[in-house]
C-alpha cells in the first residue's frame, strides 16, 4: 500500500465535472416558509472541471461549463465523494442538463 | 452544500432544447367546442436552444431549431422542469420530430 | 403553457421524411374488382423532406428522396400524425425501402 | 390518402439491392432428374441496385454488385415484395454473400 | 423467378473469404497411424478472397489473406456452401485467426 | 511452456494504468483515532502509465495521468495483480475519476 | 477437402498475438519450495505478432508488443491452439494487460 494522504482537492479527469449540490430554499427571499409542495430544482455549483476529451489528433476539446456555474442536475447517476467533510458529486459533462441563471 | 439560489432561466447544455408545451385547442377559432375525439398535436414552443455539439476539431455544430419555433414533440422522453412556476420539458435535438408552421 | 396554434404544415427535422400513405387499389384501371388476395404494396407519397444530417464539419448531407416521390414503406415503424384532418406518417430516411416508378 | 398508383419498378434506396430468387434446378442440363438431396444454392439475380451510402462529405460510395449479377443469398433476412405479379426480395448490400459465376 | 443457373465459382463480397476445410491427417508422413487424441487443427485453404471493404472515400482496403493461404479457422461461425459437389465455408476476414506455414 | 521468470515490473499496455491502493488513515495527523464512520476515499498512487492509444494515423495519444499522481478510484472494476509481494490494480484510463491534491 | 498439411508456424492475423504460457515457478531461484499460496502471475511469452489493423487509408497500425516480450495475460479469453505438440493461446492485442520486466 502507498503512503497515507489527506486529499484537499480533486481535479476531475477527462470529461468529468465536480459539483456541490444546492439545498433547495425552504423560505422565500422575504423569509416566508415555502409550502412543502414547492417544486425543488435538483441543482448544484460547479467546483472543478475536467480538461475535456482529446480528439483523434490528441487536441483537447474543452467542456462547456466553468467553475462557479450553477447547473441543473439529472435525477440519477453521479459518483458521490466526501472531501474535507463536504459532500460532492462527480458527473460526466454529457449528463449535466443545463446552466441556471438568476 | 452551496449557497441558495432562485433560478430564473435555464440555458440547455450541448444538444438539448428547452420547450414549453402547447395546450391543444378545445374550441375552433370561431369559439365552437371541438369534439373530444379531435386529434391533438403533441407540440410546444422552443424557449431556449443549446449551443450544439462540438465536432472532432472542437467546432460547434449548431442545432436546426431556434427560439420561438413551434415543434412537434415525441410521445415519450424529455426531462420535466419547473422554473418560476412554469412547466418546461428538456429534449435532445434528435428527439424533436419537426417544425410546425401555421 | 404557450399560446394555442392551428398547425397546417410540418417541416420534418434532420433525416425524417413526412409521408402520406397510398390506399392500395381495389379495382384495375379498367374498373374490374381486384381479388382480395392481390398483394398490396405498402407505399406512400413524400409530402415533406427534412434538411438531412450535418456531417462533422456541419455540412448538410441532403436526403435521397424528394417531394412527390412514391416510396415503398417498411411494414413497421413511423410516427403517426394528423394535420388538418389528414393522416401522415413520419419516417427516418434510412427506413424507407425504395422509390416506386410507374 | 394519396392518389392510387400501379408501380412497375422499384429503385432501392441507399445500400439496398432488389433481387429475384432463382429456382434451383431439379434436372441436369441433359434433363436427368436430380436427386432430392442435391444441395440447393440459395441464389438470385440482381434486378436493381441502390445508389449506395453517402460518406461524411456527401460523396456516394457505390455498391459492389450490378444489375444481372447472380448473387448468393443469406438464409435469413430480406423484405419480400410483389411487383407486377412477380416476387422480389430487398436485401442490404452487406447481407449478400457473393457473386456466382458459371 | 429468374432463369436456372449451374454456378461453378463464387466471388465473395466485401470482406468475406471462401475457404475449403482441410481434413486433419490420421497418419504421420511415414504412414504411422496417429492416436485418436492427437490435437486436430481446424484449418482450411483459401479458395477466393473478397475485394475488401471501402473506406469513407470509397477506396478499397484489401484483405490480408490471399488464394492458396492455409488459414486457422475459428471453432464457430461461417456460412456453409456446396459448389460443384465440394463443400466450402464463407468467413468474414476478421474471423480468420491466422496463416499456417509448414 | 516458456522459460520461468520472476517479474519485477509491469508496463501497462495501451490505455491502462497501474495503481497501488492507499490505505485510508485511521488517525489524524496529530495521532487522534478517527471515528469508524469517517468517510474513506478509495484512492491510490499511479505506479506505471501505459503509452496510450494510437489514433487512426498511428499517432500515440498520451494519457492524462503520470507516475506519482494520487488518483480517485472507481468503486468497481480493475484487475488485481501481485508483483514482488505487493498488491496492485490495473485500471483503464477512462475509469479513473480524478487526481487528488493535498 | 484440401490437401493434408503439417503446420509448423502460425502467423496471427490482424491484431492477434500468439502467446506461449509461462509455468509459474514452484521454487525460488535458490531452489527453495514456494508455498502453495504464492500468488501466481498469469503470464506468457510472445511467439508471433499480427501485422496490426489497417486504418481508414489502408495504412497498417502496428501493435505495441514484439516477439520475446513477456506479457501479463487476462484471466479469461484467448483461443487455445496446439502446434507441433506445444500449447499456445491466441489473444487480441487489446486483451493483453501489460509487459512484464525482470
Amino acid at each position: 500500500m502507498s503512503t497515507v494522504t489527506a486529499a484537499k482537492r480533486l481535479i476531475p479527469l477527462l470529461d468529468r465535472v465536480l459539483v456541490e449540490k444546492i439545498v433547495p430554499p425552504t423560505r422565500t427571499a422575504g423569509g416566508i416558509l415555502l409550502p412543502e409542495t414547492t417544486a425543488k430544482l435538483n441543482s448544484g455549483t460547479v467546483i472543478e472541471v475536467g480538461a475535456g476529451l482529446k480528439n483523434k489528433e490528441g487536441k483537447l476539446i474543452p467542456l462547456d461549463v466553468k467553475k462557479g456555474d450553477t447547473v441543473l442536475l439529472p435525477d440519477y447517476g453521479g459518483s458521490h465523494i466526501k472531501l474535507e467533510g463536504r459532500e460532492y458529486v462527480l458527473y460526466r459533462h454529457d449528463d449535466l442538463l443545463g446552466i441556471l441563471e438568476e
